[in-house]
Parts: structure tokens; C-alpha cells; sequence
């Protein structure tokens, strides 16, 4: 159990069965995931936060494995657990294969080798990135 | 001035001019960025990090434009002030258009609101993630 | 087991006993958190922490619920397991409600997502925050 | 200069300059602050972040000045220039006295030495606070 | 089971056997761990992090164990539990006494601690430091 | 000018100017850092700080360059740019060679590197490390 009890959807109230209605049309999958069921106990930020993702990871001008890689990058770099488990899980249901991963894993390890470099000797910004 | 001075193509070793050199040649640049001449200071770290960039950020599984959003992502999360500078502009040298930017920075955005929530909550990661 | 195994009262030296007889005394509880338990290793690393967070966190210009609330604040910024849980425990023993802790977790949320924008676009301080 | 101009509003789009009109008078100020005139280049995370701010910082089972405390502190844990100054300044406005932020900065310090110890050692979770 | 499974050797590539042996050979184990059992699936990534490491913690200007602490103490920042035990448990093996380790976590503490209250006091950098 | 006003001496209250003679003494200056200028603010905070790192940086088990080799590691991971200039000079001044820092920074790079990928893939910590 983690800080808070998981609200399954026969314990939940109306309010969040239509949350928890909304997800799963949205996906169409037949239950949410423990991300919604612990989130649920505030409502509005487990809405607000949906629909934000819903609108935002939806095909736009970047495709959405896209949109999933540039997730999972940002999920790393933050060390969550859940998101990177569960958006990992995403990408590969988007047709990430394992040669894409592999070179997705290689970006994220020089990325945060220059960041630390570039940042541990306090490298100045090149005037023409910054004109 | 930073943490050490930038060592200019006219000061430089012949060690440190032939990676320059091979710098310059692989990006057809006149000049290499303040990141290369920082750490020319140790031009073993300089070297290697230059080749594994170069092999990991080439075409590949994944677009060119796909890994520098990658890179960046990653570089906000760990605030790398050069690296969001470099990258953001090489993005864009890459094609990226507003419209791409914006959506880049609304994943970017959402996730970072994510991994918040659930390590906050501490939320179990789902049994078909990880199984 | 962790790291370091734990150090129960019953095996602890005169130096560390004293230590978790001071936090027992301080906190009115039978046995000292895990964290004391590992680092009574360094005796003198608890001692100043233990000395530190009890002078910190008692009432003062700010509540102790407040201090709480921007304790897990950090720890969930920094993703520590340990005292994300301890201190969550620790909020609700101060009295946080449901309804606290769901607008707790938004600011949280929604700090963590502009922060990411701020530090993705680089944004400059508007003068009137520096002056 | 940032990565991207700032939008005055005499150059503003109309959707642009209906949301600094929005930002504008829900505070009571003449111009918007940098964060509004970098993000609008992106009006609808522009949008989204404002509204969901402004909802989430009203006074409610915490006071406003509780919230700003917390959105620094998040602030500081993840870096965020901007962030850290806007909002500091902002706990400021609200009220926050010299010796409130010295406690608040007290909190931040033990906290964050705390999270590395807890971090470092990997001292397993009591089983009171996951029960 | 983690993100991806582990390779074992006997399920292993010719590639991927060459890559563990070579490990084995270096280190005088009968096994690699289970970073490179999962690395192995890109195996550029785990034979590029393979030989930077090997060169990289050699005996050198600095002694491996200093090496070993620098190593942990940006795991421990950067909140890598796979790296801090592994690297933890390699610093012991290199020669880290007890006393050491309590020193060692204390600098990290220390500097976690200031760490956080420059940054949230936003402290500038004295001119002798950058000149 | 940042969040506050730096204290000077002559403008320091008694208190505050016994916190700087012991500063000055200890460290055989002619003035404090603008650490210590800013800190002051919160005399408790700045005193309880000089203490620790006074007794945590001395030498000990570990050398004192070591210690500050960890230090500007930790400050790295976190991104602290006070910190990192200020004990990158100070590890210079306890004798760091050109060649120690190379090295100092090629074990950070790898670190990085290794705890993106190791975070990334949720690489399972081996039995043998946490028996």
C-alpha cells in the first residue's frame, strides 16, 4: 500500500466513477491504472491532469511515440518510478521496438553526461545560441 | 569567464587542434562550440564524449529531430543551462517549427506534473507494467 | 536489508543509546524510525540532524503543519522514499486533512510543471523580482 | 535575451492578448510578468498553466501564503530560477516576514540534508508509515 | 522483473558473450552483474559504459577508492538506487572503513544542505571565484 | 542584487558580526563569502551551517581534498552554481592538479551517464548488494 489506499471504481462516488468513465472510453481499456485509482482521492487534480495528458499527447504536429520518448526522458531524469514504468509500457504499445529503445536509452545516457559536464565546469552559453 | 578559461583553436595542442579539426569537419563548422573548448582541458573526456555523441545522435531507428527533442528533455530536467541553450537551437536547425516547440514543451510540461504526483503519492506501479 | 543493517536499542553502545534515548524522550515514543536506526552508525551525523531537525521544526514564525508541508515539498522534489512516507505520516499526526493534503499535492503539481517551463524556455527574471 | 522573444502586449495576438487581459485583471496588475510573455508563444499552455494556478493557489484548506511557501520550496528543490524569485517575491507580497523565511529556509536545508542521508544509506521505509 | 529481462550468459548473443566476458575477464568475477545483463539488449551502450568505466575508475591522478566516493555521491544526488548499492558495496570492497563512510555521508549531507539554501537564496558568486 | 541584500560587516549586527570574526578566523581571511553575507540574514542558519562544515571538512578519515572532491559532486548532481564555483576553487586550493580535475570530472560524467541508464531501465539491484 502507498500513501494513500487505491480507490477501486465499485468503492469510488459518482464523481470519480465518472472520471474513471471518461479514462477508460478514452483508452478503452476496462479499468484505470493505480496512477487514477490513488489521484482520485483529489478529484480535480486527477481530472485536470487527464485531460491535460489526453489533449497533449494526442497526434499533433509531433506523432505520439514521439511525445511518449520525450516523456519517459523527462520521467528518467526525474527518477519516477510509476511514469517510467508505465509510459516505457506506453511506447512499446505505440510500436516502439527494441532497436528504437536502444538508441532512445543512448540519448538519455549522453544527455546526462554532457548536462553534468557542461554544468559541473559552468560552461558559458555560446553567443549564438542565445542572440 | 567560467570555472576554466576556453581554450581557442590558436592556443590550442596539436592534440586538442586535431580534435577540433575532426569536430569542425563532422558538423561543417568554422568554429567549435564554448562546450568543446572547456573541456578540451581534458581532451580524453572531450574525445569520448564528441564520438558518442556523434554515433548516438546520427540517423538511426529514430529521426535526428526525435533525439535532439530527447536530449533537450532531458537537459530541463536536470537544468543544464548550456545544454537547453545548445539543443533547443539545434532542434531547431533540425526543422523543429513553433508548433512542434509547443507541443514539445506541453509533454515536457504534463510529465514533469506527473512524476510529481506520483512520488508524492508513492503510488504502486501496476502489476502489468512490471510482470 | 539495506545499505547498513539496522541498529536496535538492545545492541546499540552507551553513545548511540543515549541518542535514542534523547529522540524517545523528545517525541514521547517507544523506539526510535529506521532512520535513526541507520544512521546511529555515525553518531555524530544523527546527533547533529536529530539536534537540527528539533530545533527546525518546532512552532515558531510558521506552524509546525506548515513546516511539514514544505518538509514532504522538498522530499518530494528530490524523490526520497524514506522521508516522502515519514513525513506524510508525520503531516497527518498534525493534523492534515484529506482536503489539505489533495491542495498540498496541487501546488506541488503544478510548481513542478512551471518550473519545467521556466527552466525549459529559459525564461528571464522580470526586473522587478531582482532589483 | 531567452530562447525565445518575449511577447509585449502591443505585439500580442488577440487570443494572446485576451489571456494577458485574463492574467491582468485577475490580479490586479498593468502588465503581465516574463513567465506569461514566454509561454504565450504557446497560448495554450499559456492558458492551462495560468487557470490551473489561479485555482490551485486561492486560499482554500490552506492559506495562500502556506501555498507560496510550498510552490518555493518545490522551487528550490528543482532549481528553477524564475520560479524561485517570482515566488519568493510573491510569499513576500502575501505577507512572509524575515523571520518566516528564515524558518522556511531552515525547513529546506535540514529537509534536503535529510533526503540525501535517507537516499544515501537506502534506509528501508518503517512499516507505521506504509501500513 | 525489471523494465526488460535479464540476459543470462547462456542465453546470450556471441556479441553479448564477448561483452560479458570481457567484463568478467577484467574484474575477475564469475558473473556480471545485473547492470550489464540489462544493458546488454543495446550492446554498443554496454560495451561504451563498460570501457569509459574501466578507464575512468583505474588508478590514476586520483586513488580508485576517492574515485568510488565521487561516483556514490553523485548517485546518491542523482537518487540511483541500482548505482548507490552497487557502488557502495564496490567502495567497501576497494578498502572504505566504517569511520570513512560516516565522513563520506556527512560531506554529502553537508553539501546537500548548502546546496539547497544558495540556491533558494539565489546567492551570487563572488567575483574571486570567477574572475 | 539577489533574493537579499548582501550584509556587510561594518552594517552586520554584533551577533552577526561574531558569526563573520569566527568565519575569518577559522579560515584565516580578510572577509567572508557572500555564503555567509547572504546566510546572515538567519544568523542560526548561517552559524549552524559554518559549524558542521567546519567539523565535516577538516581532515579526518578522509583528506581534505577528497572531501571536497565530494563536495563539488554532490553540488554538480544538484546544480548549484555558488557551490560549484566556490569549493571547485576551494579544491584547487587544497592542491587539485589539472589532471586530478579531468579526472574528477570523467568519473562524474560516467556516473551520470550510468545512474540515467540504470534509473532508466529500472535495473534490479544484484542479491549480493543488499544481503
Amino acid at each position: 500500500m502507498a500513501t494513500v489506499p487505491l480507490i477501486q471504481y465499485e468503492d469510488a462516488t459518482d464523481e470519480v466513477k465518472a472520471i474513471y468513465d471518461k479514462i477508460k472510453a478514452a483508452r478503452g481499456l476496462d479499468d484505470v491504472n493505480n496512477f487514477w485509482k490513488a489521484t482520485a482521492h483529489q478529484p480535480a487534480l486527477a481530472e485536470t491532469i487527464f485531460d491535460t495528458i489526453h489533449r497533449v499527447m494526442a497526434p499533433g504536429e509531433l506523432d505520439p511515440l514521439t511525445k511518449e520518448l520525450i516523456y519517459v526522458a523527462v520521467s528518467i531524469a526525474n527518477n519516477c518510478d510509476y511514469c517510467i514504468h508505465a509510459h516505457t509500457a506506453s511506447a512499446r504499445k505505440k510500436g516502439m521496438s527494441d532497436a528504437q529503445y536502444g538508441e532512445f536509452l543512448e540519448v538519455v545516457a549522453i544527455a546526462s553526461q554532457a548536462n553534468a559536464v557542461a554544468n559541473g565546469m559552468k560552461i558559458p552559453v555560446d553567443d549564438q545560441f542565445i542572440r
